[in-house]
């Protein structure tokens, strides 16, 4: 179909151009009888406003760029359905990339997203991202940036967050005040904040119930993956036969240690406990069903886009903007892999 | 940060805007030392083209637009992440919308996507889709389009598929020759062609193995949920005491079966076998392990994003473009949750 332009309705109906584009934007100064005809001849011509040419001059692209590590992963996928859906609602559209844990894809997605000129940054930090020269240049090019779930503290923008290390210290008292005297934690790798956050808080509840911490006990996974889960539980099966609690980095993991166990018939809690991690709806159908900590995902995606919203806000009209970082809670869900 | 723009490069290297917008663009008409000179002070003022303006000229938006009905699905997650990957590296970038099995929804985003000007449109119907308006109006603005999985048969653009009525077919297969004599089947909602299929294939089957079919053993749910599983296992197992086989229109229905009859200590396979369909990895970890049909959804992303690149590359060149159907394999994943 040929696209119909504002020039062929003006000399449809006769009148100029900007009386068109007037009618079209409701402007006040055009008689309700020439919005009318204008309206209908629009809605017969099937005429699109041509949104490149609308976006260079509002200078808004109504587009919000989302980059997270992995779609195929429940809870990513909670936090983009929270964001597309929200996002949808106040009038934007949202690009959605996928780091595959890869800082050097990373950055060409930023810079994709700058040239794109979207209104404003969603980004979930990739396990492998170390330098931050990407993410300081979001900022430098002036578009909002909300970090969530992974972040850097190093870099100063509004965030949303958990509290791993007070959630990986709940999730290692649950196991203790579940009996368990020697836990092992099956960690996420070495660089992401949150992976060191939660074998921080794991520290410290030993520490505080008098409980040794024995480094040989920390399992350091690099996919943070259902294999990983399976063949640590299996090293520690035969490397450490009094270990009675696992606490893993994430469901997933936890998963794969439970399906060892239940492969070598040991009882799942009575011989050991395990806790997994971001409650995964998997969680509930496996046997035993995995206890773990809630990390609410879609509450995630809709506070990072809500803060995200209000700073291209507050630029559009040149007010200042503090930057705010959100805290949500988590708490402990027993099911039956931890006993108590 | 300040936007740089040709001309200010232009007047600090002291040439034209002409030889500024060639030697960005690699024009062999200018040296090589002017090109040098131009590429570092970009770098230095951390220049970008203005992607609004390149899209007035070059009529492309680089952008493609996808609507599903549900992104926290491990098939729907699976076929975008297939998606968004290959669709970088062809330099394009994914707008996402999710329907929510809505019509209405679905109409919405057709015109967003239509104003924004993507360059094409791959989309999965909504379960209660029934008119089809939304979707001639995509083919009328000579905007590419490709439907896959949940597609309608009426509309004329290319298509990527699996053979529901066969693969529903195999499924039930698999359970008369593991021994069922009488089979359950729990399926999807009336109205998408899906699930039509795939009852006709378990219809099929029961004719060709001489097993009478009985319209009483049919189930129907609504949302295709892990609840109604359970519920209608509960139901069976009620009131039709000797079904010794059930087909589920998806795995995350059959795993609610398996719930039921593990909660209420019937044997799986021995006493009633299950079946599922579209393999996802929770069907693995659970007990017994899940039987089902492999729906290859990363293959079916990857094949409709090359179909819709195609008919956008042909319409660019102003080609004759053949629409195209692919049907992509299944097969049956014999598990735990089937003898044989």
């Amino acid at each position: 179909m040929k696209e119909v332009t504002l020039k062929e309705i003006a000399i449809e109906l006769g009148i100029s151009i900007t009386t068109v584009s007037k009618a079209l934007n409701n402007y006040s100064d055009v008689s309700p009888k020439t919005k009318a005809a204008v309206l209908k001849l629009v809605e017969q011509l099937n005429y699109k406003p041509n949104s490149f040419a609308v976006n260079l001059r509002t200078k808004e692209s109504k587009t919000i760029g989302l980059i997270i590590p992995e779609i195929v992963h429940h809870f990513f996928s909670n936090i983009v359905n929270a964001i597309i859906e929200k996002a949808e609602k106040k009038g934007y559209l949202v690009i959605i990339l996928q780091s595959n844990e890869s800082e050097k894809l990373e950055k060409k997605q930023i810079d994709l997203l700058i040239s794109k000129r979207v209104d404003g940054i969603l980004m979930s930090l990739s396990n492998n991202t170390k330098n931050l020269d990407h993410l300081r240049k979001v900022i430098d090019h002036n578009i909002p940036l909300v970090l969530f779930d992974k972040i850097s503290k190093l870099i100063d923008c509004s965030k949303v967050i958990i509290n791993d290390r007070s959630a990986g210290y709940d999730a290692t008292e649950h196991l203790i005040k579940s009996g368990c005297k020697k836990i092992a934690h099956i960690r996420g790798p070495l660089n992401p904040q949150n992976s060191i956050d939660r074998f921080l808080g794991y520290k410290k509840a030993l520490t505080d119930y008098n409980l040794p911490f024995n480094n040989s006990l920390i399992f350091t996974c690099e996919k943070v993956s259902f294999e990983e889960g399976y063949n640590f539980a299996k090293k520690i099966y035969t490397e450490h036969k009094d270990v009675d609690g696992i606490f893993a980095i994430t469901d997933l993991v936890g998963i794969g240690a439970v399906a060892y166990f239940n492969e070598v018939g040991i009882k799942i809690p009575q011989q050991i406990a395990i806790i997994g991690f971001s409650n995964w709806f998997m969680s509930t159908v496996i046997s035993p069903s995995l206890s773990t900590i809630d990390q609410p995902g879609f509450e995630m995606g809709k506070n990072a886009l809500k803060l995200l919203l209000k700073e291209i806000k507050a630029q559009k009209k040149e007010r200042e903007f503090k930057y705010k970082t959100i805290v949500l809670p988590t708490h402990v869900i027993k099911r039956n892999s931890t006993s108590n």
